[in-house]
């Protein structure tokens, strides 16, 4: 065998207690010095990719049988933040390729005891008799009491001797689990025996739920022959994994591989393996020949070296419908393919009818999708033995080479508060309910704020120190963006010593930041170090009168930039040009509520304003703010009423439309003024006649040389000619004499107090001010 | 002299027909292998820097005396490409600096020339006498085209033979210039020759204004002693050149220097050459000495070596106002600081007031923020002789090493239309026109799609081909976003033929890409490589029926990434986590001219209604919209004494931090409300004692059995035991009545005209009501 068949790999290294390791050949130009922690090795190596940039990595995706816990979210998570500082800061051109596990015995069992549960609520015993449901549950409970007292029993006896600390660790931890269920099971007693009295089915089936699954599907499992159960179980739940990851604001794995659209694949490669001597068929099944694939000069347990495999690991990894080990040559052989029982999904095969083992998926996928050599190998720490050693072995027993993965890296593990997480523990808490919490953003900051491969705790704690986080950088760029609204072009520019400061220790930071990336992903270093960098800020901009607004800006901007690439801030997964408004809706959209609150405001103001009979002010402000400002940001607000509304428009035609408004104002102005003008003038000379007596009257102005004579009060007896006065020049003189009478008492009536003379004054004088008013 | 004071350079590496050059010292690990165009050695070298990632950059910045052009934005749009492919793809930390040169005869000559033309325009002789008018401009048209002529003349006159071909060329274009400019003035001549017949002083003043403004300048240009209108004039240029740079996406420097800000560290610079031999005193200015620089070992002219300097290079270098030629040891010296004449703005100096000469300033001002090497040196082509190479003689004089700057940066000449752009040709272009024609992103696009160190040209063509990339991008997107709508998980997984063939096509690209930008930022090729990979991806696009979203996605997302980088798409220059946020020009930045009209709007009617001591409903208002509507919308705003300001936060801890602010003032309410309740039940106390009289006061209480017999007036004589008082309980006795006295009166004035039972009555009516208030 070839160390690989790339040939791409130098002589191997020997660690001491580990298996032969060999790095990447490569001659270090144009490449980080990246130190990552590779489980092969269980320490740093430096990283080298096998060609180019190219970045080829596999993570073993989820089980799809139920929702997604946060011990998913540390594995996927923590990957997505190690993969964005390889794309997003490191450059490194990844196919990063995720798999979805759609068969499993575990999907088998939930699917089909749903299925059975289903049947049995809706059937006829349930329905009609519920007494025999309550004996049927009675026997179910008292069954399965009876399987977990016996799993206690079998893993209280003593182990020999010889047994090594690893598996009385491994045993004591299954004993452990097995109590615990037990005392689980007591709550599912006591709720089954309170309902003794009940007639309520859907209560009973409720109670005993756990307990009746077990019974219908050890009586009646085999009876469910519909292949689609299965698959419409897997996909629901791998849809709540997809649904999870996006808002957990995971990126999309490069490419998805799912185990059921690779089954003969699946058959071609066991075939490959069986061809190279390392795997042999029995009863249906395929095993891997763990002997063979040493004796042949392979390595076995790279990555959990130096220990058999205990029983509990191989129970693990084989699963709940594994067959009997009676079938194996060896009792650490794994299954590569199991014959299916009728009620167990199945595929034809040259063995028969059957399914692909849990391992030996993620050799196929894998190799079909990268090939005969990976650079990096994820998942979650859990996952080390059995799955990942026996995958490596599978692999390599299948290309014949000695190493197929470079780089192996191992989330590590979850706790809740202090204690490990486990579905069998049910101490576990689902992504929704975390997400119920807390937001994206503060989890991914938790994660952010530990060793990415160590244990860690999920805790009121860490939450609360990744939430502070939070709030302690928002604060800053909200303080940063208030002082850029300052105008800096009016300033003194250069440094001054506090701001030369500042930049060293800006410039310091960025060092201390790329060289904790570049040792094994340091992101809980790189946050210390933005949050010191912050405070630093903060000290500045409290200290300084004027502080530099483009330096600061370099600061905030450097902090954004490194939280960007952690995925904390947006931008790295946007799509596009983004300001046509392609995303996140439309200037307007955006723009709308601030505007509708600025004009409700606004109106709420003019109203009170008028109402009140408050100084003008208040209305020329309003009428300013919708004229000026408000025009100028491309808001038409059009005043009803009652009521404003606002239209977004081309802040030029608003401007143009305020114009001419604003002309049509003064038009009418004038037009008014000079009604005013005339008005005067008309009363005035109405004024003049008005205040004539009977005598002026007939002998001023244009009447003075149309009578002859006139009697004592000065009325007309005769024409200029001397002729007596007609009937109708008599009635008409009459009328006007009274017409007279009646406009010179209605000028002493407007003239008032001041007499005559004065109230024409007065109006002379308001039409000469009229006259030079602009 | 050393090598360089930080001794950083390795052995010098010697062109053929360069000067010596030092590659600074590197080990090359964890470093881009990025090759940039150096003038220094005129090609490729390797790019290292001095110090980790830290890479300083000077380049040198606008004389702002008018403006910006198209040739302004070749340079700094060219740089901010680059510089974002420095920060944002290798993450190189740098520290840019760019300077302002506000003291230069251009700006001296424009706006002396521009007040002198304001004074006459409103002086006396305009006002009053047209044919004076007349006569000066026609003898200003006179004396310009005399001069215009005698400029060619000279230019005419043959070069001897033995003329290098550089400085042929010199004069040929000098020549070409200034026929050009007397062409020009032709329009001008002729213009005011057809306005003889006009009376309109301004028609006049406008056709003739070249002219009028050189003859105002000569005769009446030492008048101008006012250093004010030289500052106000550069003020408003900087200002508008910050905004076109804005309005380019250009990253602001991170640190501006203004060159009237350091004359003090200029003089002492100028000292430090002279100190070290090589500059000398003549006549009040200071100028270089070429000779004893070259005959210490440095090298003189390193970015345009082998030729003398032409009288058209040093009329530029020396500025329009510069002294005669006789004050210099040798032609080629240059000053370094300027003896100011009457007209002129000056500092005192050792040397008497001056000016700084041009090229000191940028020696002085890279030194004091960068200091004694720097890693690169950018700016125009046109400015590489005799600016830059004298910039670094000067340095490489003062700090006594022999090589100041490392790399030297120039960007290409931009030509209109395939002519050089120039403003004495007065083809130039200004930011605002092309802007107002294109969009920035066009315009980045058309400058990305050259090489930044060659010559480019403006046209209609480079536009168009800029807009149909654009087109063609955008149309991308919009087709990737189209598909990532549909739902991916229902799909098929995994790869087909076509997925593998697009992923490889991806994967070759980013290969490609970073190759380009590694060889000398080649933006025109990754450009080129991204169209590919977009054609590439629509004819996946339209060959799948089922394309995979996540591998569209992923070339999308990389485009993206690219012309992120590129600052074509917008997400670099952001500042926080954004989705408070939102996308595509975040909302905040959407939002923040609406928000600041409304806090100001609001602000403004606040400050009238705290003013006006207007009905409280206005204040009721303002407080109500910052703690509903604007909490609401995320808005928080902070009311200062005299403005506001507003950061965008969560609306939960907005309203959170209201809702506190709310319990403290209900507290310190209720805490009013209890003091006033205690003051009124110890005022009543202190009413019903004080209304007693002097029997009332020794019969009630607790003083009643305390006495045996009284006076008249009620006052004791004996003990209840009927013994005589104590002189001590007379005394008391005595005082007692006294201040009851005091007090009845002091209640007396309390109640006034109501009354002693009236106003207790009204203190207890109080009482009963704030109990009774909620």
């Amino acid at each position: 065998m070839s160390c690989c068949p790339t040939g791409l790999c130098a002589q191997p290294t020997k660690k001491e207690g580990r298996m032969p390791w060999h790095p990447p050949e490569h001659d270090g130009k144009d490449m980080p010095e990246l130190y990552v922690n590779n489980s092969l090795n269980d320490g740093l190596d430096l990283f080298r990719p096998r060609q180019d940039r190219t970045v080829t990595w596999y993570t073993c995706g989820p089980t799809v049988y139920d929702a997604c816990h946060m011990g998913h979210a540390r594995a996927y998570l923590t990957f997505d933040i190690l993969r964005r500082i390889m794309e997003d800061y490191f450059h490194f051109d990844l196919l990063y390729q995720v798999n979805i596990t759609d068969v499993d015995d575990k999907i088998i069992l939930r699917a089909r005891q749903n299925k059975l549960i289903d049947d049995y609520t809706t059937g006829a015993v349930a329905k009609n008799d519920v007494a025999a449901v309550k004996e049927y549950i009675n026997g179910a409970v008292t069954a399965k009491r009876a399987k977990l007292d016996e799993k206690v029993d079998t893993l209280s006896v003593a182990l020999p001797e010889s047994t090594g600390a690893r598996e009385l660790d491994a045993r004591a931890e299954a004993l452990e689990q097995a109590v615990f269920k037990s005392t689980q099971f007591k709550d599912i007693e006591e709720a089954v025996s309170k309902l003794q009295d009940s007639s309520s089915v859907p209560d009973l089936i409720a109670a005993g739920r756990d307990a009746l699954a077990d019974r219908l599907d050890s009586e009646l499992g085999e009876t469910v022959t519909d292949q689609k159960i299965y698959e419409d179980h897997a996909r629901k739940w791998e849809r709540a994994f997809h649904e999870d990851m996006e808002a957990l604001g995971v990126r999309e794995p490069d490419v998805i591989t799912r185990v059921t659209e690779y089954v003969p694949k699946i058959v071609d490669f066991i075939q490959g393996i069986i061809d190279n001597g390392i795997a042999y068929e029995s009863n249906g099944s395929v095993y891997f020949d763990t002997n063979s694939f040493k004796n042949k000069g392979f390595n076995y347990r790279k990555l959990k070296p130096g220990a058999e495999t205990s029983a509990e690991e191989m129970a693990e990894g084989e699963g709940a419908l594994a067959s009997s080990g009676s079938e194996k040559k060896h009792p650490n052989d794994f299954a590569l393919w199991k014959s299916s029982k009728p009620g167990e999904p199945s595929w034809e095969s040259t063995w028969g009818p059957g399914r692909p083992g849990w391992h030996i998926e993620c050799s196929v996928m894998a190799s079909d999708i990268i090939g005969d050599n990976l650079d990096i190998h994820g998942g979650g720490a859990d996952l080390m033995f059995p799955h990942h050693d026996n995958e490596l072995a599978q692999s390599e027993a299948f290309h014949n080479c000695s190493q197929w993965a470079n780089y192996f890296l191992h989330a590590g593990h979850l706790h809740i508060k202090g204690l490990k997480m486990s579905k069998s523990l049910k101490n576990f808490i689902t992504i929704r309910q975390a997400l119920a919490e807390h937001s994206p953003r503060q989890l991914r900051l938790m994660f952010l704020m530990q060793p990415w491969d160590k244990p860690m705790n999920y805790s009121d704690q860490t939450v609360d120190d990744a939430r502070s986080k939070e709030k302690y950088f928002k604060n800053f760029f909200g303080a940063v963006k208030s002082v850029l609204r300052n105008d800096f072009v009016s300033e003194v520019q250069g440094w001054t010593d506090a701001d030369r400061a500042l930049w060293e220790f800006l410039n310091e930071s960025q060092k201390k930041v790329h060289k904790a990336l570049l040792d094994n992903f340091k992101t809980y270093d790189v946050l210390q170090y933005l949050v010191d960098l912050v405070q630093e800020s903060n000290k500045y901009l409290s200290a300084q009168d004027k502080p530099k607004n483009i330096l600061i800006k370099k600061v905030a901007l450097f902090v954004t930039k490194i939280l960007r690439v952690f995925g904390v801030v947006e931008g790295n997964d946007k799509i596009g040009f983004g300001s046509d408004g392609g995303e996140g809706g439309s200037k307007e959209e955006v723009a709308a509520p601030f505007v509708d609150a600025f004009v409700d405001f606004r109106e709420k103001v003019r109203t009170a304003a008028k109402a009140k009979s408050a100084p003008v002010d208040f209305l020329k402000a309003c009428d300013d703010v919708r004229d000026e400002t408000l025009a100028n940001l491309g808001i038409r607000v059009e005043d009803g009423a009652d009521t404003s509304v606002w239209k977004m428009d081309d802040p030029e035609a608003i401007r143009k439309e305020v114009e001419e408004k604003r002309e049509r104002a003064a038009e009418a102005a004038a037009k008014k003024m000079k009604g005013k003008m005339d008005k005067l003038e008309k009363d005035i000379q109405t004024a003049e006649k008005a205040r004539l007596t009977t005598a002026e009257l007939f002998k001023a102005g244009a009447n003075a040389d149309k009578w002859g004579s006139y009697d004592d009060e000065g009325k007309p007896l005769t024409t200029k000619a001397g002729e007596a006065l007609s009937k109708s020049q008599q009635k008409s003189i009459t009328k006007e004499i009274k017409g007279q009478d009646k406009a010179r008492e209605k000028l002493i009536k407007a003239a008032g107090d001041q007499g005559i003379d004065a109230y024409i004054e007065s109006l002379q004088k308001q039409l000469e001010e009229l006259k030079v008013s602009p």
